[in-house]
């Protein structure tokens, strides 16, 4: 598996008319598109997210403004600046995730796996690091 | 079936952190998301569109800004005003249809239901009378 969470560029198709990025589930991006959703009128440099999936497949895409995305994996931080419509983040389960709105136009568009299951959702921190450390031990059991 | 084209109105959960529309394939669109695109940075009071599809099923969504959506289906035209995201345009198959940018910072986003197919286009005005005239006549001799 590439590295996860894991920025995907897509295509841009430009001309004088204006630009056009388009995604199609298997295609260009790892899974079947399920779920659509997007987030907008957010106030300037809210915070969102702060939760884990269990196992949901997700593409972050700021489709307009800027969008900075923070995320835990396997004990690893990482930082993703969403500031293009050509920029794509995948995000495959056990991801903490915070996103920061920057700018108050900013509008996450996101593609998602499978419909709302909220029992798929690690809201609290302290369990998402119990289910991390979970999986590696388990990880290290079968390497051993 | 529904009118086509056929607005549809989404709920919007939304509280102090902004607001949030989720649109899930066969739930509460009447189809299964095979690509979804956008469209941005146009010129102001472009038109775009300017043709019409066989089969294929989309849903017209701006995300930013104002589209006006003219559509021509079975000789009736029609207008939409895409001034929310909260509003989706179902559009299928033979509709001609143009979108107009109003603002500049407009964006248009898609959910269709195949991928993309340059057979299913219909982009010249003349064959498309003759596609509607040919279903048109079809359908009446059925009727007789």
């Amino acid at each position: 598996m590439k590295e996860n969470p894991h920025l995907i560029i897509f295509n841009e198709n430009k001309d004088t008319r204006g630009c056009l990025v388009a995604i199609e589930g298997g295609n260009n991006i790892p899974f079947e598109i399920a779920r659509v959703y997007y987030i907008y009128n957010t106030p300037q440099n809210i915070e969102r997210g702060f939760h884990a999936h269990r196992n949901l497949m997700q593409v972050l895409i700021a489709v307009n403004g800027i969008i900075e995305v923070t995320c835990e994996y396997h004990g690893q931080k990482s930082f993703y600046l969403l500031d293009s419509p050509k920029k794509g983040l995948l995000l495959s389960g056990l991801v903490w995730r915070t996103m920061k709105f920057v700018s108050d136009d900013s509008i996450l568009m996101v593609l998602a796996d499978t419909y709302y299951d909220e029992s798929d959702y690690v809201r609290n921190y302290n369990d998402f690091i119990t289910l991390e450390q979970n999986f590696l031990s388990g990880f290290l059991h079968e390497r051993a």
